[in-house]
């Protein structure tokens, strides 16, 4: 039987996710990886795991196999509130929700607040699987640019006065790129968004961080738009060098912001349990979006999460994976500088933490072309353009430092950088560059 | 901030699950929990949970907590392709997907099949948070009735010729009752189904199964009128009684049906895995939606499946439950028989496997007057309404025989007939009985 016409809507909004598929290349015997943002085992905690398992296992504890309440388990919604009281904000038991990893977080905001055809603003660049949820919710987008302090808040301003004033976009800020035009939709005029969207710590993909004066004067213009804010904070405790800035939410005074955060990158991506702190309305509205999803989250998972907690050891097991991760950040810097050509317009990013680099490539040059000569010399990496919400240039990509070993970011690099060099010769033979 | 006027039109259709929040009421100290429908703690494999988890967590397995690929582990699916293969069910790699439990698989066909005012085909009654799923992508149901041999195909038949051919619904099984009142749509006449939901096994709530003349009528029907089929799969292997009846999907030649299976009910449901088989360009399809909605099930709770399949335990184990549960049933009828008020309509139904029975209570009563007079008492039970798609009469209910241990059931079930039997008197008091 023939199914295509049967498929919804939403359906056709999607495709499949380029860093998922880059997965699988990466997982390639031989290729060395800097695409997906992975975790090094190396920081997971296998003891204490195996040490709470048989624990947890030893007959008297069940409920962990059973089903849980779709809010979460009581003690891990505990310990998860002492943590957010350690990092200056206030959060009761019904303000918290347990859910499936942060991607299921970012669902069920896109489920709660967005209708076809909505807004959502976000940095542009932005994390790849965000813009795929919200899109799948026929969501689009107003983009807002970054510098080196994060998302540039005055050109968000710019852009709301805009939209609320009815006048026309200004260059690529506004209008839907080709998916919009796809469905029509590029020339009419942007909403007002639903809420704004941003990743303030290490940021995915810029690994860029929104400076503190930023952070305040986002949520001054949130209050004067009266918007809603999402701040997803999945690599806040990988910090290598620089001052912490406050959580959005410890800023906020009216209940504007929507905290996402996640285990993934502290504990280990394979329990797929983050949480939601947020207004006890919203996350009411949460609760019932995730019961027609998936009931409720693993139990095991969030039994171990509990008991490691509780137990005192994630201190210790940040400040070894800070030190692993910082040592590494600090290598692919100087490997780049090191063996990177000397191109006209080529730059790349200055984390303080997190586990990405961005690299901005010379005009005219296309980073997936890149990437097919690149992996003929064994090495992947992400290109950029699934991580500009209305579309990119070609000219951005992305590196994972976390995930590669040493040696591999000492082999890897000088195999990017070659292969950078012979495309760019190439382009030049061709004419291309300016 | 007010955030009301925010919410998507999704948020507008939820409500919060009845069993889910029942589930709350079942859990406070000395209530008898009819209600949820829980495997029972004895059936979990703690003894191989604790000697699997060791094994995987020796450090030489760190693969286990990392991220994983949106289609699952490749081992598991190895396995779970050939569960399905000693089943009579012929599966290749692509044609099975992974989920983060069954709920899931529903909200995933949901997501890639139904677009708001769209229709599927339902049992009347059928599961809760199916239709709720179903509910929160905006779909109108065409209820069809059951009897002791499952899903009235006849009637179903009727009602989609009714429908191909623009004539109007007779009585209840076409329109929307409650709900789509509200969204202005129980004039508009239904679509053609995209799909039929069906629980061919042991039914949610109702504890029956499709006859097996009646799968074969029902594929002849999808033919017929070029339908999807939905079999939801999660009690097949807990038969106590009576003869094994085919999968859907093993008399399926045109590839019409998806088949959701779960590890919730013969593993344990806090691992949340479960999978979906599928014509593979339907899969490929719920792997986006996937990608959207979680990324991926847990990479550890897989590990453990696996591993579990692969030692062969499994056999065993459901050997233990099915002895168990059908215990369980055999007394909970029997209590029913001796201690239930000969009252005029009074029914219950007579499974032959599964977790739950199904209770009709005489004309004019109300299953959740019943349930408030109830608790009182310390029995909890969950009243059918919500199982009724297009809206109940008030006069159903479901009591789950897998959870109670037995003393339980033995001090229940005549706690639940005093209720019944002073909501009865106080009935005929009041005039209300015809």
């Amino acid at each position: 039987m023939s199914v295509r016409a049967r498929y919804s809507a939403a359906v056709q909004r999607m495709g499949r996710s380029a860093i998922r598929e880059s997965m699988k290349l990466a997982e390639k015997p031989g290729v060395i990886s800097f695409s997906g943002g992975w975790p090094h085992p190396d920081t997971f905690p296998v003891e204490e795991l195996r040490s709470i398992c048989g624990s947890l296992l030893d007959g008297r504890h069940s409920s962990c196999l059973q089903y849980g309440s779709t809010e979460g388990a009581a003690n891990l919604r505990a310990e998860v509130i002492a943590f957010l009281k350690s990092m200056g904000v206030t959060a009761s038991e019904n303000e918290v929700l347990i859910t499936t990893a942060s991607q299921q977080s970012i669902d069920l905001v896109a489920r709660v607040f967005l209708d076809p055809g909505d807004c959502v603003a976000v940095e542009d660049p932005s994390f790849i699987s965000a813009l795929a949820a919200f899109r799948a919710h026929g969501a689009r987008f107003l983009t807002v640019p970054m510098d080196g302090d994060g998302m540039d808040v005055s050109l968000l301003r710019e852009e709301l006065l805009r939209v609320r004033e009815g006048r026309p976009a200004a260059g690529g800020a506004l209008g839907g790129g080709a998916m919009a035009a796809e469905r029509g939709a590029q020339s009419a005029p942007l909403p007002m968004p639903k809420f704004i969207y941003t990743i303030p710590d290490f940021q995915n993909p810029t690994g860029i961080s929104l400076s503190v004066s930023r952070r305040r004067q986002l949520l001054e213009v949130a209050r004067e738009f009266d918007l809603l804010v999402v701040e997803d904070v999945p690599y806040r405790w990988l910090r290598y060098s620089g001052e912490e800035a406050p959580l959005l939410a410890s800023l906020d005074t009216e209940r504007r912001v929507i905290s996402l955060y996640s285990f993934s990158k502290i504990f280990a991506p394979g329990l797929r349990v983050g949480w939601v702190a947020a207004d006890a309305g919203i996350v009411d509205k949460l609760v019932q979006a995730k019961q027609a999803a998936d009931l409720c989250t693993s139990a095991f998972s969030q039994a171990i999460l509990a008991a490691y907690l509780r137990g005192g050891a994630l201190p210790a097991r940040l400040a070894f994976s800070t030190e692993l991760y910082g040592r590494k950040l600090r290598l692919m810097r100087e490997t780049l500088e090191a063996c990177m050509p000397a191109l006209p317009g080529l730059s790349w990013t200055a984390p303080q933490g997190g586990v990405f680099l961005w690299v901005r490539l010379p005009a005219g040059m296309n980073a997936e072309a890149l990437l097919v000569r690149s992996l003929r010399k064994g090495v992947a990496f992400i290109p950029g353009d699934g991580f500009h919400a209305n579309g990119g240039s070609g000219e951005t990509l992305r590196l994972c430092f976390s995930f590669p070993s040493e040696d591999d970011i000492r082999a890897g690099i000088p195999l990017l950088a070659g292969a950078l060099r012979e495309a760019w010769d190439e382009l030049v033979m061709a004419g291309g560059t300016q």
